[in-house]
């Protein structure tokens, strides 16, 4: 077989354990998961009925363009339906963009501890990736921008930042925006922004009016607690998003991610909600970090990056003995650990088994 | 932007039309479509016990590695689970592959009249396709055989083929196999398999045993019924499921449909009384075909390919404005029309309506 010979040796993704197998190999009772940033609070109620509704359309494809559930959602972010895309999680529309633009040899821009996804799309395309070192945990935007070249055709933006949760502002970003060559993409990934409460966030759909290279990523995996559904969308110039669809599957999202994602955006008191019990939640670990004594950056989405002080994978290990899944390996802070923001008692959970270990 | 510049001026997919939008424009109140080989019957009542059981996870991701599904999948056609990876519906499985496989200037084989998503990801990747004629509507492997060069990466046999409904016999695969060089893949896309009851069909998970360069894809969406909820999956050495898991995002297949698909695989009897229903309405079209003059070719999947004697795309507006949507514009077939095999009053209409237009 004569595979590209870029994607050979790439990383086959490991992904985190199942909370069924932590309980079986441990023989523990019981088990948290707070590793994938996703929703304590599950989904809005409403959500359930509309999959209920799509199991007598069971053996029907989707609608490939997802045609209501971009109606509803142009409506609701006051942009034109054409300026939408969706995707299998926004994890797709990444993957689509990279496959969409690069080309062997191009180079792309990112910060060195980000959502791993854009390094791992720009790899598979053979795209050279250019990792900016973070300031403070925070996208450095100044020094992003001096890294451009002719060969640049994507610079990726986490705004909250995964792992680390900070945010760059809209000054910053406009600043940024306003000084990058208009035929470099500029992505910008919010998969968390409805959790930011932080006044100098972006406005990036109102952005998306003047600068047309901006691709706003955003997701129902997190807020909206639709992660085993996969579906994200992708907010964009027409054009953009034109040639992004050029490389997409037809039927790429289900009917019940279509119908579930719909009823879940007729739900803001839920996403309202989420958000008030997530920032409770943030309000009361960083308490309990500065109890014990532990560093951590802000945290602007729904999960706290943390210095526990010694081997992270030495500390995600002894959490998972006591039950507690986090998440660790972030090579530029081998220290700290990822921890999502859950329920009161799960927080509670984690905390009394992280003071127990340090 | 600075996109690809062989994706640019790819045509974008138009998905067919919806139901609903047919009844609207055209003022029916009853409309079928025969034109996406769904089931008619539906899927498996097993399927909406577990559908309605994963609710309650619904903010969860989906296992990335299935490993369920892939256990029970292994377990029944007798591989071992390192020899399957599923995809978002074969499609993807499809994109998948083209992905890790080409560079721009590669070659690829396929035959003229087939699944235009072989056509439409070589594209995309920057490979050449050598589009063969079929012979009889059928795959002809001398001539695909003897377009095989130093630059040919992949061979995508459709079998059955879509849209000619033809197959091709076990002696034919294995001569073929037996003479493309092993480091060439050998794509064979059996998506309609479970409906054919010809007894010289490949037995193709046993050539897996003699062949490593031979990639199955399958799928839940056709006989068992599960279009709307994207999965599909191949089967192949593993070292080749390798290659392509390299390319494939973490949660590319969604909760609800590794549970629906383990709950449908579980569920045989309706898989065989699904091919028995649709062999009775094969010979019921064929009869009405045969007494309304019309020839076709031979039907081994769950649709029929029949020459209408006028230009096709006519014959789908005619139908369209009967309430009828099949499919037609079929390139090398101008005057063929792609019927799916319905349940027995469906196909009743479709044949009244066909009957009142020639």
């Amino acid at each position: 077989m004569k595979p590209k010979s870029n994607i050979v040796n790439l990383p086959v993704y490991k992904p985190g354990k199942p909370i069924e197998e932590v309980k079986r190999e441990l023989g523990l009772s019981e088990v948290i998961k707070l590793a994938s940033n996703e929703n304590p609070f599950g989904s809005s109620s409403k959500v359930k009925a509309a999959i209920e509704a799509e199991i007598a359309n069971i053996s029907i494809y989707p609608d490939g363009s997802a045609t209501e559930l971009t109606a509803d959602l142009a409506a609701r972010l006051g942009v034109q339906p054409n300026q939408i895309i969706f995707g299998c999680g926004s994890d797709e529309l990444i993957a689509l963009t990279a496959r969409a633009f690069f080309v062997q040899g191009d180079e792309t821009i990112m910060a060195d501890q980000t959502f791993s996804v854009y390094k791992s799309n720009s790899d598979i395309e053979g795209a050279v990736s250019i990792e900016v070192p973070l300031k403070d945990g925070t996208h450095d935007l100044d020094a992003m921008l001096s890294k451009v070249s002719p060969k640049t055709k994507i610079v990726w933006i986490c705004n909250p930042n995964n792992p680390t949760g900070t945010i760059v502002s809209e000054s910053e970003l406009t600043a940024f925006l306003d000084q990058v060559p208009n035929d470099v993409l500029v992505v910008l990934d919010e998969a968390y922004w409805e959790y930011v409460t932080d006044a100098s966030f972006p406005n990036s759909i109102e952005l998306l009016k003047k600068y047309n290279n901006l691709l706003v990523l955003r997701t129902f995996s997190k807020i909206y607690g639709l992660a085993s559904l996969r579906i994200g969308y992708g907010i964009g110039h027409p054009e953009v998003v034109k040639l992004i669809n050029q490389v997409r599957e037809p039927f790429n999202t289900s009917r019940f991610a279509q119908a579930a994602a719909r009823a879940a955006l007729s739900d803001q008191d839920f996403v309202a909600s989420c958000r008030e019990m997530n920032r409770e939640g943030i309000q009361f670990l960083q308490g309990e970090f500065d109890r014990l004594g532990l560093t951590y950056f802000p945290a602007h989405g729904n999960f706290i990056f943390v210095d526990v002080k010694e081997p992270a994978m030495d500390m995600f290990q002894s959490l998972l003995k006591k039950g507690v899944i986090i998440r660790a390996g972030f090579h530029v802070y081998p220290t700290y650990i990822r921890v999502t923001v859950g329920s009161r008692q799960q927080n509670e959970t984690f905390i009394k088994a992280l003071e127990e270990l340090i």
